[in-house]
C-alpha cells in the first residue's frame, strides 16, 4: 500500500503567506496518481475486497480513481457519473480502463442508477466513494502523513462533499496519537455537513447541488463518516461560490499551484472566514487538480456569473 | 544553504506517459522559492558576496528570486527588465522589496542600462543571471539532487537560455560523480546556443528573440556556461513556438502541473523530437511557473497564434 501511494505535496509560499495574512502549508494531492486523493482510498478498497468487478457512483475522482486502482490490480469497475461531470473526468475514467454510465441526475439518483447495475451484476462490489470504513482507512494515510510529517501547524482545513476525506483526516491523527484541530471547507451552496453540525444529526440536501465544487456536490455525508465528524471537526466554514474561485485563483497565482474548483475550498475558507484562523498556523488540504482547460480559462479570466 | 532550498519536485503520471509514448519523471522547480529554479544561483550569489546592492538585468524570474534572496539576507537590490515583461514577474520582484528599471530593449539592451546603473553605483555587485561561477554552483544543487534522488532514469532535459540552468545540470552531476547524458531545449525561434553546439564556438543572435518563452530570451550563452556546455551537452533540441505551447498544455490535462512557456520546453522537445529519445527514461526539468492568467488563459484556449 504505502509502496505504491504517492506522499502528498507539501508546498509553502511567501506570496502566498503575504496575499491571505497567515502562516500556511498547503498539501497537495493534485500531483497524487490520477490527480486527487481519492487513489488513496480506492486503491485501498480494490486492494482488499476479493471481488473482481466493481461498481460506483462518482462525480468522477473516485471513479477514476478506482478505474486506475482496478486497472493496476487487474480487476474491472464501471463508474456511475452524472451527465455534466467535466469532461476531463469522464475521459480519464475511460482512459483508465473504466466502463462509464451517466445518468442524467435531474431524472435519477446516481445511488439508483448503482442499485439497477448491482442487481444486474451480483458478484459485483458496489464501492461508495466516501461511507465505508474501507474508504476512511485509505483516507486516514494522508492524516498519518501529515501528522508525521517534519511541518508544524495548528490546525489543518479540508474540503467537505460526503466527508470520506475528512473523517479520514480525523482518523488518521487518531491513529498517529496526534490531536489536531481539524476544520471543514464546504460549499455554502450545498452545506448539508454543517447543518448537520448544527443539527447534532445527518441532514441531507434534496437534490445534489449545482455547485462549481463538483466534487462536493453529494447531498449528505455518510453515516462512517458522520460518526467520526460529529466529534472529530471543531468547525465547518461555509463557502461561497465567488471565493471557491478566489481560493483557486489565488492558488493558481500566489503558488504556482492548480487546483480544481473543489480543491480551492480550504483556501476559499481561509478568505470566508479570516477570523476564525486568526493566529494560526494553517494546514490546508488541497483535495484534487482535475479541471477542464475551458473551465479554468473562465476562473483566470473572472468569466464566471455566481 | 541546504536548509534555505526547497528540494524539487518530482512528479509522475501515467497519463502524462500514455500521451507521450515515454517514460517520464517531472523535476518540477515551479515551487521553489519564488516559483522557479532561479532561487538557487540567486541566494547563492547574494549570499556569498560583500557587497550589500546588486544590480542584475532579468526577464523576470532571476530578478524576483534575487529580490527575495536579497530580502532574506538584509541587503537591496536593482532588476532592469524589458518593459514587455509578463506583468506577474515585475510585480513580484516589487513585492519582494526589489527596485525595478523598466527598459525599452528595441531602443537600450538591458546590459547597457545595467551598465551605466553600474557606473552610478559604484558600491554595488553586478549580477549575472547565467554567466557566473556562482550561479552555476547555485544551480548545480539541482544536478546533485537528481543525481542522489531515488528515482532511476537514462538523460536529463532541461531548458537553454543564457545557460545558466543547463552548465549547471553538468556541474551538479559531475560532481556527484554521475554519468549522464543531458539535452538542451531551447526555442527554435531563438537558437544560438544549437547553434553554438554546432559552429563550435558561441554564436549569438543579434537581438533578443520575442519568443514566448520568456526566459529564454537571452541572446547569448554565457562564456563560464559554454565551457561546460560544450563539452557536457549531449544534444540540444529547437521547439518550435507551438509545440512549447503544447509542452505546458500537456502539463496542465495530464499532470496537472502548471508551468510557464519556458517552463514547457522540456515536454516539447520529447513532442518536437521523438526520435531521440525513443526508449530512455527521461527526466524533464520544469524551470518554473510563473505566467500571467490571462496568457495562461490564451494558451488553455489556445488561442495564441504562432
Amino acid at each position: 500500500m504505502k509502496e505504491i501511494l504517492r506522499p502528498t505535496t507539501l508546498i509553502e509560499s511567501a506570496r502566498l503567506n503575504a496575499a491571505l495574512g497567515l502562516d500556511v502549508v498547503l498539501a497537495s494531492e493534485t500531483f497524487q496518481h490520477t490527480g486527487s486523493f481519492k487513489f488513496r482510498a480506492a486503491y485501498f478498497v480494490a486492494s482488499r475486497i476479493p471481488q473482481q468487478i466493481l461498481i460506483a457512483a462518482s462525480s468522477g475522482n473516485f471513479g477514476q480513481a478506482l478505474a486506475y486502482a482496478c486497472r493496476l490490480l487487474g480487476k474491472q469497475c464501471t463508474i456511475v457519473m452524472p451527465q455534466d461531470s467535466a469532461r476531463v473526468k469522464v475521459d480519464a475514467v475511460r482512459e483508465h480502463g473504466g466502463r462509464v454510465e451517466l445518468v442524467d441526475t435531474r431524472r435519477k439518483t446516481r445511488k439508483e442508477r448503482v442499485m439497477e447495475l448491482a442487481a444486474e451484476m451480483p458478484e459485483a462490489y458496489v464501492a461508495s466513494a466516501y461511507d465505508d470504513p474501507l474508504v476512511i482507512d485509505g483516507n486516514a494515510t494522508l492524516g498519518i502523513e501529515l501528522a508525521t510529517c517534519n511541518k508544524r501547524f495548528d490546525c489543518v482545513v479540508a474540503p467537505v462533499g460526503g466527508g470520506g476525506l475528512i473523517s479520514g483526516l480525523i482518523a488518521g491523527f487518531r491513529q498517529s496519537d496526534v490531536k489536531m484541530r481539524i476544520f471543514g471547507a464546504e460549499p455554502l451552496l450545498g452545506n448539508d455537513a454543517a447543518r448537520s453540525l448544527r443539527a447534532g444529526h445527518i441532514v441531507a440536501s434534496e437534490t445534489e447541488v449545482p455547485t462549481i465544487a463538483d466534487g462536493a456536490r453529494t447531498s449528505s455525508i455518510g453515516t462512517s463518516n458522520w460518526a467520526l465528524i460529529r466529534e472529530g471537526v471543531t468547525s465547518i466554514v461555509e463557502v461561497p461560490e465567488k471565493t471557491i474561485i478566489e481560493g483557486v485563483r489565488l492558488l493558481f497565482s500566489a503558488a504556482n499551484l492548480k487546483a480544481e474548483p473543489t480543491g480551492g475550498l480550504a483556501i476559499g475558507a481561509l478568505l470566508a472566514a479570516p477570523e476564525v484562523f486568526r493566529e494560526l498556523k494553517v494546514c490546508c488540504v488541497i483535495s484534487g487538480g482535475n479541471v477542464d482547460p475551458e473551465l479554468y480559462a473562465q476562473i483566470l479570466r473572472e468569466e464566471i456569473k455566481t
